[in-house]
């Protein structure tokens, strides 16, 4: 079973509109409301796959009650620790008329986490890390929570031999890596905007450097950079996937925890994830993948060494 | 006591943010949540100038939880029908580095709220009709609903000798107007949509024939257009109040019924509400006055006949 943890989850809700002009006033068409954050997302494109998985956040309040029942409802399994800070949410407005069709993304910074509630987390997450076959801790951490403790994360699933994958950005990249995460996977603004260096190559060997088993970078539509302690690759979809561009990266997560779940070697596990990212970017809503993409991609995904 | 009636309330969500920019993702720096709707802050008015206030309104869902705290938090009377259906939310952005300083507003459309539920809200009304000084119906209709609902709590009011109030647009301005409202109180806008007349002063007498007793145009920072079967009159503040624009229609109502409440004449009560309306565009929030500017201006409103 892969267990994700999301620190920080979300109640993400969507709203459509006709077009978007600030500082004017909006009919909403249509609003959804779906259980977010990005480890929760690894979680949907794995069971949406037949993967066992187990998704593991602190939630809390009226949205934290929503993402339970929104996960109840998909049948993913979960471990929410109720925690007295409201779960934030997010707003994804989409004007359906206007031309660019990227969504505007408020995000609200969530509660604070007290470290006694961290503290509670990882022990009842350690409680189910036997079954786990890989641990992915992914997103953004709560207000007031110690940049490491995706770190931690690392070594209590190291503790027990279980591999463990990190999707964060700035100080929690750095500690993961340092931490000796199997698999870190910042996108090439994450890793420049942590590392300084704009060469995705030397950032990436930076943070192996750093103690990180193996870098992923992704790098948008030209697909993924692997740094591993096996080898260097470059990874290439045949043709450029527009669309949905939230989720993407949450795809190639999921794809290598089942890789590594499934003890695939690395250009194995690079196809999965070029394919399952383009498939996310083509699907309406994060954590889905589009079968017809994944189908037409799978066997025409570009791997050399570098 | 006045009463208030929300046929639709909101839970308003306020974000700051920094800058807005159609497409792009934003950290949300403050995140606030208010009981609303029109009725609801013509209620918050009259309570914070010390005049007792019931608010009525269907209400489901955890934001109708949350309305029923913040007015209990408030200390504002209330009388909340649970239906089955949600109620909505409405998120305003404000950027607070833009130069613009108007808020984006979006607006959910609301639960559809069945005829039978509906009812059973007019019956629950009816027992507090006895306490009732003025009635005041405020705001948009939940989906669904007739456009006469407003106009059958008129009939309602009238039945029992309370006056009332209908703050509406469109088939519901008019159905409000037929039913013999004692005050109606569109924008310039609002009428203009309603009745196809450009000028305020010849729609306001489209309104009257249908049946209103009195109608009131509001001009935006101008003031005030009153036709009565009493006269005819312009009210206007000594200088323009930018700010808030949200509330201050509200505000105005909020003077009118405290003002037929009072059996003051129309002059008084046009003071009154050019006052208060200046007041709510100063104050930060819809539903609360500026005490500055309420003191400032009061003496110093212009109401000639027209």
């Amino acid at each position: 079973m892969i267990i994700t943890v999301t620190p920080n989850p979300a109640l993400d809700v969507s709203y459509r509109v006709a077009h978007l002009s600030p500082g004017s006033s909006h009919r909403v068409r249509e609003v959804h409301e779906r259980a977010g954050g990005k480890g929760l997302n690894v979680s949907r494109v794995l069971h949406g796959q037949g993967i066992g998985t187990l998704v593991a956040a602190p939630v809390g309040g009226v949205h934290g009650d929503a993402i339970r029942e929104d996960l109840d409802a998909a049948g993913i399994e979960h471990l929410l620790l109720p925690v007295p800070g409201p779960t934030r949410r997010t707003i994804a407005v989409v004007a359906e008329e206007d031309t660019s069709g990227e969504a505007t993304l408020f995000n609200e910074p969530g509660s604070h986490l007290a470290e006694a509630d961290w503290q509670r987390f990882r022990e009842l997450l350690t409680t189910r890390l036997p079954e786990a076959s890989v641990l992915v801790c992914s997103g953004s951490l709560p207000p007031g929570r110690a940049a490491d403790s995706c770190a931690e994360l690392v070594r209590d699933a190291h503790s027990r031999s279980v591999p463990a994958i990190v999707d964060a950005t700035g100080p929690a990249l750095l500690a993961a890596a340092e931490a000796g995460a199997d698999l870190v996977k910042p996108n090439a603004v994450e890793l420049r905007e942590t590392t300084g260096q704009a060469d995705p190559a030397t950032g990436a060997r930076q943070l192996r450097e750093r103690g990180a088993a193996a870098v992923i970078v992704s790098l948008g539509p030209d697909g993924l950079l692997a740094v591993t302690d096996e080898g260097s690759w470059r990874a290439a979809p045949p043709f450029a996937v527009s669309g949905n561009p939230t989720g993407a990266g949450d795809a190639a997560v999921a794809a290598f925890a089942a890789g590594i779940a499934a003890r695939q070697n690395w250009p194995e596990r690079l196809r999965s994830a070029v394919a399952w990212s383009a498939a996310a970017a083509a699907a309406p809503v994060a954590g889905a993948l589009d079968d017809g993409v994944l189908q037409e991609i799978s066997d025409r995904i570009a791997i050399e060494p570098v």
